[in-house]
Order: C-alpha cells, then structure tokens, then sequence
C-alpha cells in the first residue's frame, strides 16, 4: 500500500466511525475534516465531493462485511455449515457493533429510502447482494441434501434477515438482554422446520 | 380544539413529512419554518426547543400508528382476530408509507441507537411498548385457545416484528416486487405452527 492509499484507508476508518453514528447523510467534508484536523481542501483532493466520500464510506463498510462475515462462510464446507457461519458472523457484527455505532449499511437503507440517486442506488445494490447471497446459500445446503427439497430458498432468506434486523432492533435500541437467545432460538427453529423429514 | 391547537396539530403534520425523509435529527425548528413560512421565534413559542419539537413530532407518529394499527385490532374480538388484524395494519401501514417517507420511528431506532437522551429514551420505550402489545395479544391468543398452551409468546412476538422489518426493508429500500408475498407467506407459517395441535 503506498502512502496515498495508506492515507486514504485511514481516513475511510474514521469516516465510518462518523456514519455510524451519524449517519451517511450527516458525514460531510467539512464534520470529517474538523474531525481529522485536515484541512477541508486536502480531503476533497481525496474524494473529490461529499457524494464520491459518501459512497467511498459505504464501499469501505461492505469491504468490512465481506471480510468478517462473508469469507468466514464460504471458508466453511459447502451447505449447512456455510448457511451457520454466515448466520453467526451476522449476529456477532451486529452484536459487537463493528463498526462501534451500528452497520452504516443498515441505517442507510432507512435513511436513504425516498432519497433516489446514486447512493440510494449503491445500498440497494448492496443489500440485494446481501439477499442473493444468503438465498443461494440456502440453495447449495438444499444440494447438499442438508435442507429440504421442496425448500423456498428466498422465503428462508426472508426469514433470516427478518430475524437478524430483528435482533439488530432489540439489542441496540431497545438494549434487551435476551434479544440474543430470541434470535438464536428463532434461527434454530427455522433451520428445523427446513431440514429433511 | 382551539385555534392554538389547531395551528400545533398542522406543524405536527409538517414536521412529520420532514421527519420521514429527513429523520427526527434532521428535523430543526430552522428547516421547519422555512417548510412552513413561519418564522423561527412563532415555532419556538409552540414547542420552547429543538429537542421538545422532535419529542412532539415522535409522539405524533406514536398518535397516528395507535390510531390506524393498533386500535383496529383491540377493537376486534379477543384472540387470533387480534393477532391477525395488528399484523395486517402494520404490514399496510409499512406498505402505504404513512406518514409518505416511512415510520419515523423506524428510521429514529436506527438513528438514535447510539445516542443517549430523552429522544433515545421517548424511542426505546415506545418500541418497548409495541412489542409488549404483541407479546400480549399473543398471551391472550393462548387463553383463548387459538394458539397452543406452550407458545413461547415473546419468541412470537419477536417473530412477528422480524416479519415486519425484513418486509419494511424489501419493499421500501429495495422496492422488492414479492416483498408482500414474502412477509405475508412467513406470518401464515409463523401462525401454522403456533396453532394448537
């Protein structure tokens, strides 16, 4: 990594710890400036606007999913061990809040919802991918013959995000203590219903 | 209602509309009489600050959704019409965008999951009380006897809310044509399998 590139990277960390907590709306030139003590110039010589920083944080939020979350899971054998690890991974990123103020993916899509444009474009994007990937997961393991057949491979992705966004929801806001265990119990009981009779 | 209240209760329906697309942080007494053509010191007389403004706009979301999700479904006869009828005004009340931009409690969990205050507080414990208010019409399903005697009734809860976050995501951030069928699809299995056997 050269220097600009080493540059770059450290100033995408510190964005990100602003999105997620402020938001990817609320992450401007000027609040990452001040934050950095760089001057608001030098940051633009990087990006070029808010919007190209904007989708740069977004990028650099994916890059740290895929790394914890994804790749763990296709480290793992083909099927149900691959559909738990993804499972897992998502509830420990949700957990630990990495990074600390929450996924910026996931309030994004909140925020970003009636706001159409390229950013709106880049998280639907994002999240779709998100879907198609747990889906063809849940695919292979139906290959494997370690789900069902007669499997809807997109419903059991449904209900999988459901779940997570769920815990998401009553762990971080609501701060409950067994938002855990409900999720890990509502996971457990849709594997179950989804397995071989 | 007086002239006072009638004037407070059009605001509220204006800040509202900036709420769901902007969020309850974006929402300032500034942007709001600029939206209103009002000036900035005749919103501070009807609501003394930023902070009590964003409090009175996350009430008045609280008012609407009581009034269209929750009071149809208490005013059902006990038991699964209870159950089903919240589950559809909620699905509906997600689907119709009301107010247009999407819940502005929704978007404020996401917002203020890390950010203490009263406007955190106002957030969790209206989330609280939703989620309470679905694990008892589930309790009271149970007495009825239109679900089963051992239903863990906050896993159902728990469920439930999966169901309607997964489908807010689908179909509001990714415009998921089968998002409907998906949420509506999970809810009918959810209820399947909690009936008495």
């Amino acid at each position: 990594m050269g220097k600009g590139e080493r540059t770059r990277a450290a100033i995408l960390d510190q964005a990100l710890a602003v999105t997620s907590t402020e938001g990817v709306t609320g992450l401007t030139i000027g609040t990452l400036a001040d934050r950095l003590g760089m001057s608001k110039s030098g940051l633009f010589a990087h990006f070029g606007s808010k919007e190209l920083l904007q989708q740069a944080v977004l990028e650099h939020a994916l890059a740290l999913f895929t790394e914890r979350v994804l790749r763990p899971a296709v480290a793992r054998p083909r099927g149900l061990p691959r559909v738990e690890t993804f499972f897992d991974g998502w509830i420990v990123w949700i957990r630990e809040g990495v990074p600390p103020g929450g996924c910026p993916l996931e309030t994004a899509a909140k925020e970003l919802d009636d706001k159409p444009g390229p950013l709106r474009d880049l998280v639907a994007r994002t999240h779709g991918q998100l879907i198609d990937f747990a889906t063809d997961l849940a695919r292979r393991a139906v290959a494997e013959g370690h789900l069902r057949r007669d499997l809807d491979a997109e419903l059991f992705a449904f209900e999988m995000t459901g779940i997570a966004f769920g815990f998401s929801h009553m762990h971080r806001m609501m701060r409950h203590p067994g938002a855990e265990r409900l999720a890990r119990t509502a996971f457990a009981a849709l594997l179950d219903r989804s397995r071989p009779t």
